[in-house]
């Protein structure tokens, strides 16, 4: 199989390394807007070459869509009206409601399977690409039932190469979910970052403690804005809700603190330990 | 050496395992107040024995402090009220600024050591004990003026053979930091599970995509609510101050989402992403 890639960052890319180092895929050619991520993605091994988009879609099996958010439905269109019956196309972003809107007309809609794998870093580019990412993680898969089945399984097939599971939704419903369980952890872990450093102005030594807690919830934040800006604008209304959520258990943390409720405390972190039956 | 510990969850107990497989302690004295956690610290091998307080402190060199923080300061004038000149008394609590006022005009001041081992996890109680605890982490000294010099000497000369680095602070600053990098870690980790998990009531397959990003945001939230309390209440100034400052850099966020700020967005999370010189 030929598998274009647009966009070698860190998905992009090690989609890449995973389809060869499954045997999937003999020959990879990535897209790449940026000139020096081009070359870094032929100097790594990632892709077999470089070429312009329209180059790329003439002579590919498999498209992979693999850019920012916001640029995903675009292309999705663009790609789709070059594509031949026997070519199938992908995206790989982590939001899909606009996307499966704009292409929910096209002639060549059944080509296009709308996947989100649920494996990712807090780096980026090219360098970030991993061999053996996405293994033992979940791929949803959107309005699995507008792709032709031959499309379908050969996308399916290849995400259980990989060792992933998939899991079937409507566009809307897993923007919902992604809001949830992926979205808001990276803005609070933003907004940790930032509270922590807003202090280091006055304490210059603050960061000398940083425990592997903070570690841990503050890791995130070193996520690049180029990937998260359009997730967070482009799932707004989602993105918003859960925000608002988020920031009420705050507030309703901070009053039982004011007041020395240590009861009221205790109960609601004893409701919150019950995400002990959800993580290992 | 014969050490008493006094609290033999996952600080003390992993204290205890740590003295004896350093060569340390000869012997180690659980003091429990939970007859259950007595007969499992004895059971996995943590304590020799377990003994009333005042037998325990009648012929241990070192006491140590591993209670939840409220019980510290009282604990620590009752000890100071019985031990002999030749005895030295730690705790390990996450907070310092009462307990250092409490026992400042004892006697026997010379003999306590405040310190704060930085390390952690979100386990609790004998089970969560761990060999090779400690190593590689910071351990805060506070008033290290205060604590006569053999006294002082003997616990530093401990951590760094568990493979901790000293470092020294008053006791006002040390709790001003730890609300910084780790309490305000655990409040954001538990209002976000619990954010999710209100979510759970409408959506129930929300966790089914929970990812690696989320697990690491939200381990924290299965901190046992008997630790947590106390700290939050004990530090109340400091930890209401941070979470203001987290809530305000949330609602900033929210605002810039509400208004699609793409530009502000992103230049804010690349001044969020500076704490990547901080993090490994």
């Amino acid at each position: 199989m030929v598998a274009a890639i647009i966009g070698t960052g860190l998905i992009g890319g090690s989609l890449a390394l995973c389809l060869r180092e499954q045997g999937l895929a003999e020959r990879i050619i990535g897209v790449e807007r940026s000139a020096s991520h081009a070359s870094r993605a032929v100097e790594l091994g990632i892709v077999n070459e470089v070429a312009p988009l329209d180059e790329a879609i003439a002579v590919a099996d498999l498209i992979v869509i693999a850019t920012p958010v916001d640029s995903i439905p675009t292309l999705a269109v663009k790609v789709l009206n070059k594509i031949a019956p026997h070519q199938t196309v992908i995206d790989v972003g982590s939001i899909k409601e606009e996307l499966c809107e704009m292409i929910s007309q096209h002639p060549a809609r059944g080509r296009f399977v709308a996947t989100h794998p649920m494996w990712g870093t807090e780096h980026s580019g090219p360098e970030a690409a991993m061999r053996g990412a996405f293994a033992g993680r979940r791929v949803v898969i959107c309005e699995r039932e507008r792709s032709d089945s031959d499309a379908r399984q050969l996308v399916e097939d290849m995400y259980s190469k990989l060792g992933m599971t998939p899991i079937y939704m409507g566009a809307e419903e897993q923007d919902v979910h992604c809001a949830y369980i992926s979205h808001i952890s990276h803005i609070t872990s933003f907004a940790l970052a930032l509270t922590v450093l807003e202090k280091e102005r006055e304490e210059e030594h603050i960061f000398d403690l940083a425990s592997a807690g903070f570690e841990s919830t503050v890791r995130l934040a070193k996520s690049a804005p180029e990937t998260w800006t359009p997730i967070f604008l482009r799932n707004k209304y989602n993105v918003l809700d859960v925000l608002g959520e988020h920031i009420h258990q705050l507030q309703v943390l901070r009053k039982m603190i004011e007041r020395d409720d240590a009861e009221g405390l205790t109960e609601t972190m004893r409701h919150a330990n019950s995400i002990r039956r959800i993580l290992k």
